[in-house]
């Protein structure tokens, strides 16, 4: 049998201090919330300037300590071939937002060797302006530990071979980005 | 007036109790995270490649269990037009991204009936690999239980009417994309 | 020393009534999750047709009391250039999904002035459905709240200046957009 101090010491919380002892917890896991911490990204476009989104932001947020994930499909998978640099090109057709050192008409950006042409003046432009290689774009993401997933599916369809990515790539399906992204708050298909 | 076992048995908690309570409570309710079982896409592009990921995506999503929608907005109408089969073209035109059998400068894939020969040739590939036409993948969409909606707003700038589209089809304003997104851990615009 | 009545008073709770007590409570926060209030688009895309879905879900979601950001980047920081009328182009090639008069193939749609008549004739026929111009939409973020950060890194590298874009634009980089996707349920990548 407990005496009175006793059970004074044990008994003590009436709703309102429980209420608030709750209040205070929900404040604290949401502030921890675990998808604030989490990113998947689709990658699915295969040309240069559409290969610096899915890795830059990949690599800033897991920088800054989040869990990052890049699921690469559709023409998204040039990004992380063996060849990639022989792959990412970049092209001012079908797209007048490019800007360019003069205004071009399609029927001129779409001639033989422009599409080359395009391609080393942005790179000759990034270089310029220290922008990282994708090449140190992808070193940098498996060094801070980003998951880079192809997708099995398209890849077959595509006529890629597993041995045609490089080093650290994983296989999986829609499934395999469903499972990351349905933890995370930042989620973008790019 | 309660005994002293009664007071005992009832009154047993302490602060430190009451947290572990809690810190369980909250556990169970993370992994229930109704954000986590929830998918809203936004469908935007009028190609027969870029039909694939919503419908994809969300199929795989719903089969797992997840509450999946897709908002058709702009050129993504056609892919639930009745038409959608003529409508669903593909071009290799300002995507150097896409890997065909040979390298085509952007003038020669511009070429009258480039865009019929790439939409058979990925069609045909497509077969091959036994890949789901987009009809096959409408109808699964439908059959679990996925909501299409299409973008009211956009339907009339673009001179569509109600009865262009396949049965199923919800009307809907960015408010109904909204609703349904801003409950979702998966938010896409594709 | 407590009498049976004050104790009986304040140790009241059961460890069942404990539970309740935070079911109760972490509906009430699931409710107003802080998530399910912010918007986070990335706008990448710098033409016409795509200037419209990152203003108009944006203003869509602050008018319903959601916080709303846009941020810039890429071909996207034409939208918010003083200049942004003359930039935001439209251009039917490359995109077999556009709805036009007459099919055409891209060897036509290619030709000299072709852009600029595509881009007339969208903008005649978004006057002609009262559709709000982007300088509309541009004032009403603005007016609603919406956030507008312009990508500092890519502005340098496409050669633009601070004083190049509109006013009540903020400056930042991918920290910028994570610091707000990370809290976001709607995150898009446009």
């Amino acid at each position: 049998m407990l005496d009175q101090t006793q059970i004074a010491n044990r008994a003590g919380l009436t709703e309102d201090e429980v209420r608030q002892i709750v209040r205070h917890e929900l404040e604290r896991s949401q502030k921890r919330d675990p998808a604030a911490r989490k990113l998947a990204i689709i990658a699915s476009k295969g040309t240069l300037d559409w290969a610096y989104p899915p890795l830059n932001l990949a690599c800033a947020a897991a920088a800054s300590g989040m869990e990052a994930s890049i699921f690469f499909t559709f023409y998204g998978l040039n990004i992380i071939r063996k060849d990639f640099e022989k792959k990412l090109k970049i092209t001012p057709v079908g797209n007048p937002g490019m800007p360019m050192p003069m205004p071009m008409p399609d029927i001129i950006s779409g001639l033989p060797g422009m599409t080359s042409l395009a391609t080393l003046m942005m790179r000759s432009r990034l270089r310029k302006h220290n922008v990282s290689t994708i090449r140190e774009l992808l070193d940098l993401s498996r060094e801070l530990g980003v998951k880079l997933i192809a997708c099995d599916f398209t890849f077959e369809v595509f006529g890629y071979r597993e041995e045609d990515f490089i080093e650290g790539v994983e296989f999986g399906g829609a499934a395999a980005f469903l499972s990351q992204a349905r933890r995370a708050h930042v989620t973008l298909f790019i």
